[in-house]
């Protein structure tokens, strides 16, 4: 048995950290699925899903630890053969990586009480973002 | 199908390595799939799953590089807040991510001669932690 | 329902990028599957699987990026214990990970239109390479 949702976000760039957690959890409670997996991706290369404590302290460590570790002051050849200025943003997106996978058991996404699920858009604007989750499983 | 277990590990902290290989392995072997996928994931916001080669000097060699690209010296805005000091254990399970997705065929986990699952606790002290594994597929 | 497939790979190492986007597309489409998901996992300690838009001004920088972050001329225990020079590889792959899973709707891959799936192989020389794709879902 599989089910699929979107989640649709507005965000802000440059590792804008979004909270994605309740959104994950209502698709897994409208799908019936009690048993197996759900897989949260990222629908561009711009962008990164991962978990973390969401709380406003670590969302700002996290923010300038990616700017330590790329830099979004940094040339890129990426930059500057397309003019669009965010080659840091690829690059930290594909270091992170575009979803995660995680267990749903009982009809519940398994995670820690202070884990949450989180989207991170590196581009350098703000954009509309559509996400995809998909579950397999059974009821 | 699906079948779930759980691994249960005593860690040091500060990005212990632990092999988990032969515990996932067990797992998909009382399970009865032999054609999946199986999804390894840490319960909390401070460890990562990852694999490597499961060496002593590989493993000093991970925990001095995890060190060096967010060291557990610095100082971070979560723990001036919460008081835990464990900031740089929050971003580098962020960073690495929460667990693994890898595929299950004959009846065994799809990986390299030396290639092993492992957990890394980067909590600033040890813990007894338990993670949840999730198989998805038939029989 | 599960479906298997490989992908073989002639790479030639210090993360070299290849575009697999075409070859896990295929499979998608012999499967049959039109609703679920894929995963696809690096057989081995030494390379990784992410997406990114693969053109090549990013692929330049993404190989540069890695080498500022985990450089090929530090010395590493794993190197100096075993003489094959590879340490900054087996590290890049445990940070990047080995593997993505991603989700099938409507029998398509589900992803941006400039987002590829690439294979990055981290090893100091030129490899053949297999990796591994499970699907699970339903046609």
């Amino acid at each position: 048995m599989t089910y699929s949702g979107s989640i649709h976000l507005r965000t802000k760039g440059y590792s804008d950290i979004i909270d994605l957690t309740r959104n994950v959890e209502s698709i897994i409670a409208e799908s019936g699925i009690r048993e197996g997996i759900v897989c949260i991706s990222a629908i561009g290369s711009t962008a990164s899903i991962t978990t973390m404590e969401f709380e406003p302290a670590l969302v700002e460590d996290m923010k300038e630890k990616l700017e330590q570790l790329i830099s979004s002051r940094e040339r890129s050849r990426h930059s500057e053969t397309w003019g669009d200025d965010n080659g840091f943003s690829h690059m930290r997106a594909s270091l992170m990586g575009p979803g995660v996978t995680m267990p749903v058991s009982s009809g519940k996404l398994v995670r820690g009480t202070w884990q949450q699920i989180v989207y991170i858009d590196h581009d350098n604007r703000g954009r509309d973002r559509e996400l995809f989750v998909q579950l397999v499983g059974e009821s």
